[in-house]
């Protein structure tokens, strides 16, 4: 497959829903990537079962606080560094990069880079969505090691990590980015085709595609843009169990940024009227959405902020009082739902004392 | 010269007085250093002048809150670690190694590890005391360059650096030590030998061991530990402007651990009971002594304060209502009182608004 530049405006709509929120401003990842396919023609997309098995696959993720990515641009200089400092580490040539997760910049920029460096980027992820922590990753819940880790910001200041434990590297990794300048970009979980074949999301990029397409697509064609996204997700294996979760306005939002993380809740009133509200929690991403307290959408399940008349997916980091807004969950294929990878992502990991209760169960 | 094992009671000693307070507990330290000597017999130090010009000096160091490394303690597979990952950088196996700073741990670690490995330590050292920030090294002051910086727990978790600018390296290091355990052991400023001699405050291993010689002689003989430290300093290049600040009893102590450094200021009240009062502000190290309003010595001259009985040198750690001290101040060499010195490591980069006043002119 191949991503052109009249596929980035659908691309990035794409991933800034699956980036629920987060996954850094897919703006900024919109123009970098028109920039890359303006110069460079069509990034090359390739499925994971075509590496080869002693391939080198480099993940490539920006990390930062969304509260920082609107206002920082960040290069394409900073990618080819961490990209080289990992190769240099490995003692070989990358063979192919793949984005961390497919969220917002963080799935755009990886295609980008491929463009431009003329490598081929690999047709999923390692989230099937975005996380606000390093170890969410499905590279982690295999068992593959995120060290070595490379780090670089603007100035070319390259940190690097090496631990035993992905944990630790998150908590080593997280306090540099304040002095990197707020975000910066890295790369980790660096490994062969063969691992990658075991552990990666696939085909989220064209899933990241067809999103915003039936999106764009609706628009274009002045259909109601939710009915053409639920139609477009029930035929994905991904998403299927899909469906709106509350229709209404912003009347309250709180939002702190707390060592690197846009961290939060914001309160929707029913637009209608009822008095009805629904809470949604946020760690950069929209973690859970409770409504009259009781929870009808929890990680790692999508939950999705929509502009009520266009569909245009939110951010965090965009979220204003006032708006008015759909709130849209979507199950996650079973891969992202298995008892190890909800020990990585699920409710818990993230310190809600509730067990994961998949969309399509929860009701309301 | 070499340093066994029947030195290091007084290396300890004189290294806590170079330390002003900081550098890290020496009492650690000491038991290290007294394995190593123990176990491989005495360490060799060396003078700089007699490194070759392409020899590869390696700097080592502790990074860490003086209240951690007294609870903390660290190994020498830690400092073994940075020194194997510096090697791996350059491309060479170290010539030999040296004190980022003479003060406790950090002037008695690197010895330690000069004995276990069978490599030299330079007699000298990048502070002609301690500091809490990287960048304040004379290394730093003639332009040498801190990358790569290479830090270490006890996990093994490796943390690397590179920066263009030495500040930055302090930006970008210091927030790692607080997932690191609060203490790491690390290397920066790897240089060749005839960079050492350009920069290394010489002779500083000597000098501690003079100084803890001159303690533990007095007390030996029962004579006054303060007038054999005065004579032992006004008869060095170093340190010959030296004199009693103050005796008092401390009234009043505030320390708090922020960012890794311990800080606060003490207060004591005159002995005698005049009800006169001294006020030493710290870093990890004491930074600046006033009497009545007044400053009396302040940084980069040595303000260190011992038990008024036997002359222990207290660090900034150990400090307690109610403990009866000696304050003493020392001139530090020209070296380290030059312009472009003062602009890293004098008053204005700790944030006092007031110039330097050397402490044979400061008067009181």
């Amino acid at each position: 497959m191949r991503i052109g530049v009249e596929d980035a405006v659908d691309f990035a709509r794409g991933a800034a829903f699956l980036g629920t929120g987060g996954g850094g401003d897919p703006y900024i990842g919109r123009l970098l990537l028109q920039e890359a396919l303006n110069k460079n023609g069509p990034a090359n997309v390739v499925s994971v079962t075509e590496l080869d098995d002693d391939a080198l696959v480099v993940p490539i993720a920006g990390m930062g606080a969304p509260t920082v990515i609107i206002e920082k641009i960040i290069g394409f200089a900073e990618g080819e560094r961490v990209l080289r400092a990992i190769e240099a580490r490995m003692g070989r040539k990358a063979t192919a990069i793949i984005s961390a997760e497919i969220g917002g910049l963080n799935a755009l920029y990886p295609t980008a880079m491929a463009a431009n460096l003329g490598l081929p980027v690999v047709d999923g992820d390692g989230m099937g969505r975005a996380f606000p922590e390093l170890q969410m990753v499905s590279f982690n819940i295999v068992g593959q090691r995120a060290s070595p880790v490379a780090m670089c910001n603007e100035y070319g200041d390259i940190v690097m990590i090496d631990s035993e434990d992905n944990h630790r590297v998150e908590t080593l990794a997280r306090p540099v980015v304040v002095p990197m300048g707020g975000l910066c970009m890295m790369s980790l979980y660096a490994m062969t085709g063969a691992a990658a074949k075991t552990c990666v999301i696939r085909d989220t990029l064209s899933l990241a595609l067809g999103i915003g397409r039936a999106l764009g697509g609706a628009r274009r064609a002045q259909q109601d843009p939710f009915e053409a996204l639920f139609a477009y997700l029930r035929s994905t294996e991904y998403y299927r169990h899909c469906r709106l979760l509350f229709d209404g306005k912003i009347v309250d939002l709180r939002r702190e940024t707390q060592r690197g993380w846009a961290i939060g809740h914001v309160v929707l009133e029913d637009i209608a009227g009822s008095g009805k509200r629904m809470e949604v929690t946020f760690r950069n991403e929209f973690l859970r959405a409770r409504r009259g307290g009781r929870t009808v959408a929890i990680v790692p399940d999508l939950i999705s902020i929509l502009d009520r008349e266009t569909a245009e997916p939110i951010t965090t980091e965009n979220l204003k009082y006032g708006q008015r807004v759909k709130v849209v969950g979507s199950s996650v294929p079973p891969i992202m739902r298995s008892e190890r990878a909800l020990e990585v992502w699920g409710p818990r990991p993230f310190g809600f004392d509730e067990p994961f209760i998949p969309i399509e169960a929860a009701g309301g």
